[in-house]
């Protein structure tokens, strides 16, 4: 390759006592990984903190800095512990006010009579921030700045981020190959060691897993070049067969 | 109560590119939030950090500061990937070499001829840590001043947390009652909130899903105070009752 690949890099924000108690299993986080993938995005940190303001404040602040974008889950709901909207509105150091069409949106939701008070609250959106849709219960989301702020609960967290990924500039897409055996890692770490330094630009990670009992080990190989990132599977397949294992390979992310 | 409660509180770090890739997901942050919980520590923070030194150098240094536990999971393995003893002992300022007491559990562990040296980085500990059992698979996991670093692997993780909870000294345990309704949380979110303004002491998280397509809501209360959350309860019962639910309870942590 002639031309360095483009990076773009991401971090999410996971906002919910919920996941830090363990009564709730965060599921956005593997979603959005995979998501991002596809995007060409490389998502490089993700962090679950609590609904206390100035954590979340400080969090959204340090990582917007950081990444070329950031993605948060949780805390836009009508109840009193849904923090985020304020809380990016303080982040940024901008007002906070019901938006109209937000609004608009929810009382077109809601049967007459049945936008209280609390539900309204999620017409509130930092000011200068658009709207990101929610098809399947009308309180949208926003992005303000680099921020995408959205719902904790999963179908709605799935649903806003497939309306977000339109206006999101990826960079070029890390090709993957994933080549297994059934042949323990630390019988192939060696090989695989100067392997990765034979091909700098191939990422290689080795993951140990166990299958029906028995030891395996995936080796996942990320590119942005096609050719180097087939001669690396190709020399990692060697490296299994001399250990005595027969690779296979699984298409995945 | 008389006596604020004595709070105990921690952190994780996930190490690893193949959560944030999406190729992986996490099963170890949920498991360790259950079990903090029973152990009385508080799980304030967790983040995910892909195998990069000085970020994951970074990430403990600044965790180990605020939290007065850290749990790391990733990165101890036998390859060339696997930074994680390397960055605790930079974030330390200590050296690294290969523990004896280790080394005689690998060479227990492994069939004559097997112990490779890539497996025997496993035995690679910064000086002043003591070694975390590993059941499992032999190679240890260890502490060093409040970090726990520990394996990947699930079943392996599970296990150095089971090894390492009679050494952790945990606090006041939060108490929790969830009151659950097929009742939309925009509904009961104004009442909810006067009733937090009511019962500062009790902490109340509101939990929308979908349960068989209808709206529900879980109200979680946690308090160390068994009186104030038993009557916070039977408020959020009420309340409820009010908007025509039939609440029920599920005793989850």
């Amino acid at each position: 390759m002639t031309d360095a690949p483009k990076i773009v890099t991401a971090a999410m924000l996971v906002i919910g006592n919920e996941i830090l108690s363990g009564r709730t299993r965060d599921a956005n986080m593997y979603h959005l990984a995979g998501k991002l993938t596809e995007f060409g995005i490389r998502l490089r940190e993700a962090r679950v903190v609590p609904d206390i303001e100035e954590t979340v404040v400080a969090a959204v602040n340090d990582l917007r800095a950081r990444y070329d974008y950031v993605f948060t889950s949780g805390g836009i709901g009508p109840t009193h512990d849904d923090i985020t909207a304020d809380c990016i509105a303080k982040a940024f150091g901008v007002s906070i006010d019901i938006h109209p069409e937000a609004r608009r949106r929810l009382e077109a939701h809601y049967e007459a009579g049945m936008l209280n008070a609390a539900r309204l609250r999620m017409a509130r959106i930092p000011d200068t921030a658009t709207l990101i849709d929610n098809p399947v219960s009308a309180a949208p989301g926003f992005r303000i700045g680099n921020v995408m702020v959205m719902a904790g609960v999963p179908k709605i967290f799935e649903a806003m981020v497939a309306s977000v990924a339109p206006t999101l500039t990826g960079g070029d897409k890390l090709l993957s190959r994933t080549v297994l055996a059934l042949v323990p890692e630390g019988a192939v770490a060696e090989d695989l060691g100067a392997l990765q330094k034979q091909y700098p630009d191939v990422d290689m990670g080795s993951y140990p897993a166990f299958r029906g009992g028995r030891a395996s080990t995936a080796i996942v190989m990320r590119s942005t070049d096609r050719i180097l990132l087939d001669a690396a599977a190709d020399a990692m397949y060697a490296i299994f067969r001399r250990m005595g294992g027969e690779p296979f390979e699984n298409e995945i992310v």
